[in-house]
């Protein structure tokens, strides 16, 4: 398999952490297709992916899957142990809410933060720099509220690793390059990020 | 069961629609929080809640669950038949890429148009019009895109109808409001909007 990817962009870090986590690294061939070199819009990759986004998986067969949630769920049902999505209904909807949560209240955020504010989109993009302020303030607010949510459990969705923590921390290394930062007055947020990064995935 | 929801938001007419599909309407009881009288705001509600958005599932033992897809994917799995989810891996991967193309390309995009220049949020909240206008651009690429897409089959994942089907007419249904329209240049599109509505779900 080949995974088409940006070894900078957040989304295919979701996929290669949680290629690690399942012991699948070895499996996964990465081709890169740099944003930064607009890559992702040349026509041989438009061809695998025509919205022109990474990362895109391809198959042995040649099958080709988009959308890095697609990916994760597709091999994690292939290959069930460990699984970063739950092993009952009840805990698969836990995990499902909280990957949304660490999708639609931070990664979104983070993401539109980069793309409205940063001087690397500056003439590859209209840019709307007052949509980058209202979501630095609700970043504010949610890391907030997240500190709280993880003083009672040691990961986002309960006592288990899973795929919410990928996305969350997916999320919030890529803040760093907006100067969000987790501070002093979220101790247990820091913590959190502190049991992630000791995993061998996050160097992924 | 309970759904506590917002009748004219998208996101629970997302869980109405797939509850009607799958012949659940009649054992969830649906409690209306209104966010234009800004109850989702109230104390009360933020205890099911802290992030004061719709919908909530309440399990008849008093367990919540928050985030639609989360709603959906958990009722799914505890009433399999017909799944909105796909019967295997390969299906269920192909349904979730075309889910989050809808929700990521189509509802997100809609939903900032609505947020960021409709006089409904003028005071409530800040707004980025030019971040509207930059989403309704993406709009028109997308809605193009998409066109050419149902070109080649009935619905967005394939010969079946599924929760990626329901997630894109509740944006495309939602847009109205801001004036997005499916016009006369997608016929495709326009196609697969009249197979939609003339399921009863739609109606949800």
């Amino acid at each position: 398999m080949r995974l088409y990817q940006d070894s900078r962009a957040p989304n295919p870090r979701r996929v290669r952490m949680f290629l690690v986590e399942k012991g699948l690294a070895d499996s996964v061939e990465l081709v890169e297709v740099s944003i930064n070199d607009r890559a992702h819009q040349e026509p041989a990759y438009l061809e695998k992916n025509p919205l022109g986004l990474v990362p895109v998986l391809e198959l042995d067969d040649g099958r080709l899957l988009r959308e890095s949630m697609a990916i994760c769920r597709y091999l994690d049902e292939l290959h069930p142990e460990p699984t970063m999505f739950g092993t009952d209904p009840w805990q698969r909807a836990q995990i499902e809410q909280w990957n949304r949560h660490a999708e639609l209240e931070l990664l979104f955020a983070v993401a539109q933060v980069f793309r409205n504010s940063h001087p690397f989109w500056a003439g590859r993009i209209k840019q709307a720099p007052e949509f980058a302020d209202i979501m630095r303030e609700h970043l504010a607010k949610r890391l907030a509220w997240l500190d709280g949510e993880l003083a009672e459990r040691s990961w986002l969705a309960g006592d288990r690793f899973s795929i919410a923590d990928i996305t969350a921390v997916c999320a919030l290394d890529f803040g760093k390059i907006s100067q969000i930062r987790i501070g002093d007055d979220t101790p247990h947020l820091a913590r959190w990020y502190a049991d992630v990064k000791s995993r061998p995935s996050h160097k992924a």
